[in-house]
């Protein structure tokens, strides 16, 4: 029997420890290669049928409620795949399904669908809407996307950086790293069959350039802790809000952030850059305004060059992506990550729901896992 | 070889006699009581893989086609989860998907749909909609809920009251509950593993209060029939229509049945008040008009203690709800049972299909039950 | 491991050798047959629980992304129960969810859908986007509806032909059938336990009666190879386009297809008349126009018998339908295969998921075949 201690919930990084979100990442890069070979086109009948299972079927006879108040398709790609990983069922309510607040309170909702499923995956508007969903629903509430965080989408990211830790093997020579190595927690190796541990990542200078909104909240509240320099251009106007720097503040994360308006200053010793769409849903009306200020943003070879960017760095974008923010060459070009970037989706989303949702547990060291053997 | 006798449908409680509907709410009881521990967090291994499986997978293999014209959270929450815990697939068709009648006949959709899955669980306008769907379609069609009825809601109702016996162990004194000892059947002991029988219910006292709409009428032909009586307070011109008046009386419910204008006076000796929504969907128009009728109609602590109630009355209502038709100290309090019977959706829909539809089981004695143990 | 030679994809019939049709015919009648006994209802319990597992699960823990830019019951219909039966997950994605080329383009959709899930299953409006998705999917991607073909309708409509067999037994001694015996493929008998081989089918005259659309397209790509003549009606302005003649030429099928525009000619001899509906989705507007344009071409007893079809003939029909284009003595009388038709979807959709997405098996003779014993 579970321990019912506490309901796991994920509504940003900020609510996790720096050895939890590597317990993470390492169970998401788990996943992945334990899943991959069962993806493969089906060429020899299995030899026993009950080979067929994976390893870890957390969700088994559960379901998981993708509650999406507005469109997300990465999100639901990802959601949904894993779940069925996990032998779950995703059951999808889309806004023309459910309106939160419209015809019973968010209360209530929340109680009915946590009585009826294990696990609520929820894409809202305004971020006190999941808040209310995790107050009062019975079972986790993981967070798939608010106005304020994004827990997910910098999962994925962090995770393609330590995928693609040889592309950033050169000595850092910029000097502008601070000392972060005491608040970086080593991911510790594991080796079973032919499963590898995932890859140390040498500290990095991430730039962020572009719009204050939800991943970049989430990179705000992580990057720094984990070792990395985080430097952001984004127009005055368009600042992080107050209770975002308050998380910020509270982890000590603001030592690790410059931040500022001109983006050639922004991505000076970058060895990543990274952006997202000017205009997110709903912030249609603003567009013509957010072009304007946005002006000079968007993310070019020119740019980072004439900026004085590591000459090796990378890009990368939560997707969808507009011409405006980046350019065909560099989003097209081999320094674009984007699209492991996008794949990774799937299983930093696996190992969330894997451990919080079908296993309750949200322990740094990994002491109740047992099924990544 | 299944029996191609008669195909199995569900349009009203009406439908089925008492012992029918007995043995759908001890094979609720045994399903919920069955599944639970597979939907808790898992913290071990499962020791062989096949161990995963529930017992019942009537449904292996097979689609239960879900055709919802109006939005129904609750419903589509317990036949989704139910489906896939009796190892089925649920396909979701909203009124985005198909309309009935507007770009084919319903006969040519019922027989296209019945053609390509093994159930169809419908929730449509008017009643004659599903009755058109049964008719022609080649799988079992269950009433989701119809302009008329809500036989799984109701069936819901009546497994938490059962499940709630205790509360009302004490002797009715009340002596208005018309002696239905006769009608009613006692369900039937099964002492298997850990698994417990439904536990019986003493003759209760049942007033509802407000709108006659679809919940009451199903429990217009079920509740008498079980040995409860039945208090109604509605307005006159709510009353329910003659097809459904037609059917209590071919049921000799209506010897169970109080029916009047006055709240305070259905309440008198009641053991449990009900009520619904006095607005449903598609009745926006008219939302002045109901608020005005139903003045005085709200469920509260005053209108139950001067009309009279049992002292230990308790609270049930189909849910969404509104504050208009029950204040929120009956409806959080402790005499509410409206989150355990929202629950209870599940459990019943799950062993409706189960029987229904996985294995065309309508009989009332569990004669081909082969699955429970 | 799989050989990664080449991303399985079938955009029309054309892309396709008649051996290669043929296959995939052989493939659907044996799932079908392999399958039905699993969706009889469950009137024992399974001896053992891996006896559940159908023999081809190739889609195990995989995901089959449905992108409907379009409403489409039976395509729909099809595939989610296909993909369940061969135990993948089916994430369906309608216009709500996702609008090619709106959000992002079409290339970057093809490859993050393509990145998170194993095929992709897309009925789109114009033929290019499908033909967009498929070059930049790293998956297999299936047409399923275009504006210029609708392969996996016609593979329904031709299993339907074979298993009918038996219809059409009387030799034809129209005389008008071209001598196509050269390019017809006998399918291979296959006697394992009690599965039956697909039935083989005399060169048949097929008359089509109607709109010029994607269904008659990939006839007019498939039939006259197969060693069928067909003979077509439709008005000279609603001729198949360059691109569709392009085909037929290039596949040597115009030798077997005679054009005009008089129904009566047109049926002359024929042992299966076809028809589609006169206004497809988003002709709507040109309804007026289109009625006055088909006058004369319902098809009726009359039509047939005044321009001497085979007094046998047979009805097919895509569904839906509307009376405009056939009358209910036709569609609901014994002639009528359109339901045995529409049903015959899942099967042929199961096939090529099975061979297309789970095997990446696009070969003729089955020689990677494994799964069919």
């Amino acid at each position: 029997m579970a321990t019912k201690a506490a309901i796991p919930r994920l509504m940003t990084l900020a609510d996790l420890s720096v050895p939890q979100i590597n317990r993470l990442l390492a169970h998401s890069h788990y996943c992945k290669q334990r899943t991959k070979p069962w993806l493969e086109p089906q060429t020899h009948k299995p030899s026993k049928k009950n080979e067929l299972r994976m390893p870890s079927q957390s969700l088994f006879n559960k379901t998981v409620a993708l509650l999406f108040s507005k469109r997300s398709t990465r999100t639901r790609l990802a959601s949904e795949t894993s779940i069925s990983l996990l032998g779950g069922n995703a059951l999808f309510l889309g806004r023309d399904d459910i309106q939160l607040g419209v015809n019973e309170t968010p209360r209530d909702t929340a109680r009915v669908i946590g009585g009826m499923t294990e696990g609520i995956f929820a894409r809202v508007g305004d971020h006190e809407e999941i808040e209310e969903l995790a107050k009062y629903a019975p079972v986790p509430v993981i967070n798939a996307l608010s106005s304020l965080w994004h827990p997910t989408q910098v999962l994925a990211d962090i995770l393609t950086l330590h995928e693609h830790a040889h592309l950033f093997n050169k000595p850092d020579t910029k000097g502008d790293t601070p000392d972060y190595k005491n608040m970086q927690t080593s991911i510790k190796s594991r080796k079973r069959d032919k499963i590898t541990s995932l890859p140390e990542l040498r500290p990095l200078t991430v730039a962020y350039v572009g719009d204050s909104a939800n991943v970049l909240h989430d990179m705000l509240v992580s990057y720094p802790r984990m070792g990395h320099s985080l430097r952001v251009a984004s127009p005055a106007k368009y600042r992080a809000p107050p209770e975002v720097w308050k998380r910020v503040e509270e982890l000590g994360c603001d030592k690790g952030i410059w931040w500022g308006e001109d983006p050639k200053e922004a991505v000076k010793g970058a060895d990543v850059v990274v952006t997202d769409t000017w205009i997110s849903m709903g912030q249609e009306a603003e567009k013509a305004q957010r072009l304007k200020d946005f002006q000079g943003y968007q993310v070019t070879e020119a740019l980072c060059r004439e900026g004085g960017a590591n000459p090796d760095w990378k890009f990368m974008h939560c997707l969808p992506r507009k011409q405006d923010e980046v350019d065909d060459e560099v989003f097209y070009g081999p320094r674009s990550l984007v699209f492991p970037e996008a794949d990774n989706r799937r299983w930093t989303t696996m190992a969330v729901f894997d451990l919080f949702i079908g296993r309750w547990d949200v322990s740094a060291d990994g002491s109740k896992e047992s099924s990544t053997d």
